[in-house]
């Protein structure tokens, strides 16, 4: 059922991603005006990601029917393939926000979405399928559902640490493409109805050349714990990450949360300037209209864009000298979870990372 | 995951529809080719269904992406709308036939499915997206699925008691259409096999002119209790109906279930004859391989095409005289269950009723 009121105003929240889940959705790449090769290495990519999740959590596989048959006989195991027909494989960004209660309740978040901007700067056109997730995700989850028809917005340009707090980008959030029409207040006050949350912290950049997304909150920072932290970092003076990373460092360094904590920062440096390949951009189909991925273009590769499921983070990793150092600081800091790497230059290619390609469902 | 052995050897069982259900599935009706005037009319009978079950327990509707958002609009209570693509709304016939076992657990049978007779007398063309909603079913329910691909059943081809009897027709089951290499005894020993049963009662003949599917069983004969059945009757002599009703009534006096039981025998009378009007052929639309529906032709009207939901049954009904009868022995039989008549007739124009536009899956 679509519900009239707000998370807000019936008492739930978006939880944290840490927090332990039912089981996570993911769609199955294939426009080839996207990934490169008819979408078969970024399917292998996807594959890798679906099984390494599903070791530790229940994965329900969404395709297109076109694509049902292939996906039904791989067998999977420990994955339900469910038809949802979708114009391309960013979940977390179309996909339902899952708010819960304190009463063991859980209802759909299912926000407009406009193919990243609409007919000012969006990436892709038409998006109407994508628009259609979230309420078929509620329906398979058999949740009942909020829908912003006023409002238009990624759930990778949010993050909730789970005790009132929300992060975002004001690259994203602010960007012409979305709510043109909003100030930063009335998008603030949207973000608190919808997530439950008391404050928002807005933090400038995301990832240079994350130009798909407008700088997506999930490739830049997020949370390991309330009051913590991860931000992508690039050491070099030279690079064009390093003044976005400093900048977002100074905010973070003097802001509170809505607990009133100072925040604990930790910096993961990300890979060596990666670009795309003459071959690797010969092999995507030219469409008018659909973002362009051509020779030489840098990607915006971040170690930040890992996921959450229970007792592991599926990490991406590039073959790069910074590998080691990303996946040995997060072992750290999760000393009790499994870290899974996954080499991900076939999800990245098409804009995007492993977070962004997944969307967890809480348990409740 | 599909499973590898039978539900026979790893101890399932296909349970009563009168047992309690989790759920109801439906599919949405959409072609035109079947349904006149591009079904709107038949969407409001099945609208009727649909809302009649949701009173008395979750209904699941699976609809083509092309009418989700219009039904998604509907915002019925008690009611998922999921995407499930289909040739045409036939659950009963296409989707899992669940089977249970003694430990609460649950999974799906996925029959192979050829349009109700394949190349040789099929009724639609093609049928590839009908023989998937079963697998889909099973995913969307997150159970573990058999599937028979070297043998072809529609679920409207039989009926369980629950206590190891399964209730079919030789008309149907024999048919050229289906499994044409298979002897009897073979088709048997599959039907005990997939449904877990011991015994299979062969009753020869379906309702008159049911030629889509021809003749199932749950147009003429389904279970009340383990025991005793109700039967699809036609006092007239002159009628075509009477001689098949009363072969059908000699064949069940003279069996015993799988507990040895003799079987007490319910007659409900059929409607008066029901034919196409001028007008509902008219706008059906004409297409080359789909069972065309012409002005005259006699319709498979019966009663006996009800559906038995959690503390109700959804009767067919049909504006004639003996409605009345047909509600009132109902009634006598389930003093428990709320009576739900809907007006049929679109839904009967398409070649089913109520039964053949369900599915159950029971609650474990």
């Amino acid at each position: 059922m679509r519900l009239n009121t707000t998370p807000k105003q019936d008492g739930f929240f978006m939880p944290s991603e840490l927090a332990p889940h039912k089981c996570t959705y993911l769609l199955w790449p294939e426009r080839p005006d996207n990934w490169r090769l008819g979408a078969k290495p970024a399917q292998m990519a996807f594959r890798a990601v679906v099984e390494a999740i599903a070791k530790h959590e229940p994965v329900v596989l969404g395709v297109n029917q076109s694509q049902y048959s292939h996906v039904l006989g791989m067998n999977m195991e420990n994955v339900s393939i469910v038809e949802i027909s979708n114009n391309d494989s960013w979940i977390r960004d179309t996909g339902a926000t899952m708010v819960v209660n304190g009463n063991g309740e859980m209802r759909a978040v299912d926000w407009g979405f406009n193919g990243y901007g609409g007919m000012v700067n969006g990436i892709y056109f038409p998006w109407d399928l994508d628009d259609m997730i979230a309420a078929k995700m509620a329906a398979i989850e058999n949740v009942d559902r909020y829908r912003t028809d006023d409002f238009v917005l990624e759930g990778g340009s949010i993050h909730s640490d789970g005790e009132g707090t929300l992060l975002v980008t004001e690259e994203t959030l602010l960007d012409e493409g979305r709510n043109p029409d909003m100030t930063k207040e009335e998008i603030e006050a949207k973000l608190i109805e919808y997530t439950g949350v008391e404050k928002v912290l807005w933090i400038p950049f995301g990832v240079y050349k994350d130009e798909d997304t407008n700088g997506h909150v999930d490739n830049i920072c997020q949370f390991v714990a309330p009051g913590k932290v991860v931000l992508a970092w690039e050491d070099n003076p030279d690079d064009p990450q390093h003044e976005r990373s400093v900048k977002d460092l100074e905010y973070l360094e003097n802001v509170t949360d809505a607990r009133g904590r100072k925040l604990e920062i930790v910096k993961i440096h990300v890979p060596n300037p990666i670009t795309i390949t003459a071959e690797e951009a010969f092999w995507i189909d030219t469409v008018e209209g659909t973002f362009p991925r051509n020779e030489g273009d840098r990607l915006p590769a971040s170690y930040i864009n890992y996921y959450n499921c229970n007792g592991a983070i599926i990490l991406p990793v590039f073959d790069d000298p910074h590998d080691e150092e990303a996946i040995a600081t997060l072992q750290s800091l999760f000393p009790d979870r499994v870290i899974e790497p996954i080499y991900a230059r076939e999800i990245l290619l098409g804009g995007g990372n492993i977070h962004c390609i997944t969307q967890q469902v809480p348990k409740v």
